[in-house]
């Protein structure tokens, strides 16, 4: 079963790899960017059959590794 | 206008952080944990209004600069 889980700075954390970004971005002549945020995204390949059980254990990873919860939120979505 | 670009390796391409990361899982106890692959999700916030040209403008941001395309492939989806 493949799980995805999305890991992103919460609002008002700075993120200095999305400033980097936008301003290369702008000098390539993107004026139009505004802002960017660069977030995780985890791809799980679990043996778990139960749909319902290897979401509740992808949240267990995601809050004691996968995510840092200080400054980090995330969400977890079962691809099957 | 809010803009998601996923960025992931391409099968086949060895992903060091994917295997840490799965080694620090089995270390933790979840055993079912068969693989991981980490790719980055990039939020970008654009100033247009026009969704296609949006959309157009982001998979040329993708190509010159957010996706080493030797390795990585990558996602345009425009969240609105």
């Amino acid at each position: 079963m493949k799980i995805r889980v999305d890991v992103k700075l919460k609002n008002g954390v700075l993120d200095p790899q999305g400033r980097a970004v936008a301003h290369a971005l702008h000098t390539l002549g993107f004026d139009e960017v505004a802002d960017v945020r660069i977030g995780k995204a985890i791809e799980l390949e679990v043996n778990e059959t139960d749909k319902e059980k290897a979401k509740a254990r992808a949240v267990e990873m995601a809050q004691k590794l996968l995510a840092n919860l200080v400054i980090e939120s995330y969400t977890v979505e079962v691809l099957g």
